[in-house]
């Protein structure tokens, strides 16, 4: 089979494309032929050997992965060959706390850009039946962390108002995850092509924040000066003041994966008397993985991938990555 | 004006449509212009005079109207003249708690079945933009009654799946709600004809009761042996053990009401082996409500209403009631 | 090593304690040697054949141990040799809602009253270090359930009343736990002498239900008319009827364990207007047992044991256990 | 009687004792005759003139009161002459959702320093059995602060570990209220004398901020490497960042009142890897006031007063007040 590695710290040139023996599951292992791998924002710090990652070179990275069951070890009894699975981000985080055992899958555990990989049958899920491995593999990561945000700790119901700030993987989730819980979305944007595209997708307003920079006020005004229930901040700095300003009484602002600032300024007063709850989300636990999956089978979802890049295009999907996607990248693997 | 009140014990027979002088609002209070009222099984009770109703003779009943603010006290800071609003099914419960000093307007406090009513300001919500009067007037003791057993308590998501007894209209709000939230829906039901309509209106499936009189196993079967996530208990006695076997682990019951029968029989072993977590739900409170009112905005719920009476036909509303009838029965009211 | 074995159906008579040879661990398993175990009413059942136990003749009952780690697998990481530990009571009930494969120690997989017994080591936590082995043996089901109950779901808090009914193990736990969160406690008892000893813990109040049959009124005038906050419904029947009306407006009622009768009888109105909150409670997962654990050794909490028996005399305490016991009768094992 | 009011903006010595008569109160409201007042940092804002205060020159400061009812308007239910009262510090927040109604009593509303005063009956609650009015003034601002952090919103239990910064009136509420629930608790300061004072109180640890400036590492290691649970957070500034490097996984963070400084620093990092949970805190609503007196007259709590003034000495509280205080400080007012 063929695997990706990163073979040097430094960034894509490092990236190889190797050959390797298919791997043997062990006794509660399962083997994956992989069909479809999505990246995340995280991958080029992986790819540059800088996300923490204390794996030896040569390893492979990637963490979202959709595929089929290939083989089971003796003792798995959660899977069948030939079943459709995703695997989980957080190899250990079963449901309730984080334990500090858990470790991510392409980041301190090798990933999973290959064609074939192997994974306890603890971490991984049944796919969705009504998305293919393309639009499946984008859930671990990105669709798991807004799921997470927004219902498993956010308890979003209709008739809310939910702020994401631009158009990435975890942004697009989230407006369609608020959308099929009956809320309202607001999206933010530097763009207008890409808040005419947010429209598309049922996104209730668009703010543009090259025209509309105090992005707080337009949150007020399109609530009746009520402020939203939830914001996703994407962005940090000083942005959260104004997520703070944008807010209702009691709303809650999740803090989501790597911001783009280093620290985030939180100004005092409006912190005691707007009342938030403001917490970081780091993914979530596999229950909640699972709920995520009955939901998109239920409500139809169907996640908005920017592009599939074949398997050996994967230089070029990264470039495109640093250039900013709206929503999901792939890259198909098949065997 | 004209009000309808009842001059005797007894049931419909001591109705009587009686002409009255406009009332007055005080300082903290409003005059609502009433454009309809929806009807509730416990107005049966209340027109018999057996709901603990303790005002004396004769009294107007009726406990949920919709209507347009015609003046208010000097001290109303809430409402302004030509406002459309609906009233609380409890007056006194705002948020929290419910606090013993809460009143049922048409039970100890008297009714809305009357051209005009005057209301504490505390006692009214603004109604939703999208419904008209006919349609609104069924939100207050109906609608905020699932949707406190659904949203408030029971915190529903996308994927779950709800059960509920029947097409009454706490039933049907709790499936177009449930939908609303992402969730499926199964109904069951004696009636196939009702089974059909329930599924126009988005139910995932019916359960006929007369062919598959162990519903139970039914839900089991459509939910791979999942079980329930929420169960609306709408008939007692021997059904709650059924409930206890159609729900998931740690799942949800929502007593509702007035069931039909004076006792229900909660089976020991199951109780302890599955978690149920059983709840009484009373109605709920004013910010439940306000919260449903966007919600029926933002989603565009249109409440089922089986069928509308003049005002001076309600004792043919209360016959249809007696029947029963799928979703909620109306009274047109107008000035 | 010496272990007791039921060797057929049909009661204590058929208690064998018999030699067997150590067992070695495997990779993720720990041998412990055990210092004590503490019975439940439960065991009367299990070792008549009788509790859902599919295990074939011979096997070991009992479900709670206290024992020190002898040797570890090679893959042990949670636990050292020469560690103090007690068994969770559940086999696979980590954190969150409970696994379907989930399976208790002592039920559906073989019991602990042995010298020696093998255990995975997710299936234990670190003893609390305040307490010896007899004392500790008793948290895995009577005080994990207490807890759960009171604590994880309930999140009872300084103020509150509590009422525990009875006197058994999980009422004392009940008992002190509240008592440790600042709550008052009422008992129920049928024996003077018990209320007098449960005074001696703490207890706020005692009601004799010989001479105070109507125990709900009696704690409705106890809470100046504003009734119970939490109650452990620990009798069936009727009485959850008398728990209903001894209820505060949306209070709690858990539901706990092997209650005396097959069904209990819960009746609608009260149902509907005290918005009771009743929970069935399966003992807990192992993060509610580590946070009991930190609870005992920070609060100082000593369990109460009615008697401890010698190993070879298991049947003697089976049969205070079939008599009834204050709080929790402890079999000392030692190696 | 006598009243203390402010001329002019500017500070201490612009505070009045003035004569005045003696308010009578309107149906809705009672007369307390005002026992003592405690006082809070934030009045050193609002006698300045700058704490938001929008009322006309001359008006009386002061949020805390503890009195006796005197008189009752005609539709008073909820007290009775001769009752023992406190007053709650928001105006119009009973229970549930903040309402953007309320209003600050000593704020936006005048305040109690007086020796009568008219309350809405909604704005009072029964003051503690166990307390005499010196003591009971402490509770509407800094006890209630306390306990809802902790308690309504933190739902603290047993075993945990709770971090208060310095030793001002929320922070020894703070203290005695965790210990309450069975909690530890670890109390940072710059004073040798006063971390010997906590001990006395009950306090497990303390850390000197002078020889301990990293005090987030000796948190850490007082809990063995786990974190604590819940951290006031009372200085802002760089210090939100020490306070996440020693929180738990998915601990949470009580951000309180007037912080000293205008912004936090929230490092982004800490905020993803962590999933803390900071919520700012506003005092809290009546029904959790009702809660605590009830936990004060269960438990025994005995608030910390540094100092009692008598009425004409407030000008030398507000001096000691500056200085900083250990607890509260008080000033006895009396008819």
């Amino acid at each position: 089979m063929r695997q990706w590695v990163v073979t040097a710290p430094g960034g894509a040139q490092h990236l190889k494309l190797e050959e390797a023996s298919v791997p043997t599951p062990g006794p509660h292992e399962i083997l994956v032929r992989v069909g479809a791998v999505s990246l995340n924002y995280r991958d080029i710090d992986v790819i540059a050997g800088g996300h923490g990652v204390s794996l030896p070179f040569p390893y492979t990275p990637g963490s979202d992965l959709a595929g089929v069951v290939a083989a089971t070890g003796s003792s798995v009894t959660r899977f069948r060959e030939g079943d459709d699975v995703l695997n989980t981000f957080w190899a250990g985080w079963l449901d309730g706390d984080w334990p500090s055992h858990a470790r991510v899958i392409g980041g301190a555990l090798p990933g999973v850009l290959a064609q074939y990989v192997v994974l306890h049958e603890d971490w991984a899920v049944h796919a969705p039946r009504t998305l293919d491995a393309v639009a499946a593999s984008t859930l671990p990561c990105a669709g798991v962390t807004a799921w997470f945000a927004l219902i498993e700790q956010g308890a979003l119901h209709a008739g809310q108002t939910v702020v994401v700030q631009g158009t990435g993987g975890v942004a697009l989730f989230g407006l369609q995850l608020a959308r099929a819980h009956g809320a309202q979305v607001i999206v933010t944007s530097s763009s207008d092509e890409k808040l005419r595209r947010v429209r598309e997708l049922g996104a209730t307003h668009g703010i543009d924040r090259t025209t509309d920079p105090d992005w707080d006020r337009v949150v007020r005004e399109l609530t009746q000066g009520r402020g939203a229930d939830h914001i996703f901040e994407l962005a940090g700095g000083d942005n959260l003041g104004a997520s703070l300003r944008a807010l209702r009484q009691g709303g809650r602002i999740s803090l989501i994966g790597l911001l783009d600032q280093p620290n985030m300024t939180l100004p005092s007063i409006p912190s005691f008397l707007t009342r938030p709850v403001i917490q970081g989300i780091g993914v979530g636990h596999r229950r909640a993985f699972e709920a995520l999956v009955r939901a998109v089978d239920v409500v139809g979802i169907k996640p908005v991938v920017d592009e599939v890049y074949a398997f050996d295009a994967l230089p070029q999907a990264v470039a495109h990555l640093e250039r900013g996607a709206f929503g999901k990248l792939v890259v198909k693997v098949g065997a």
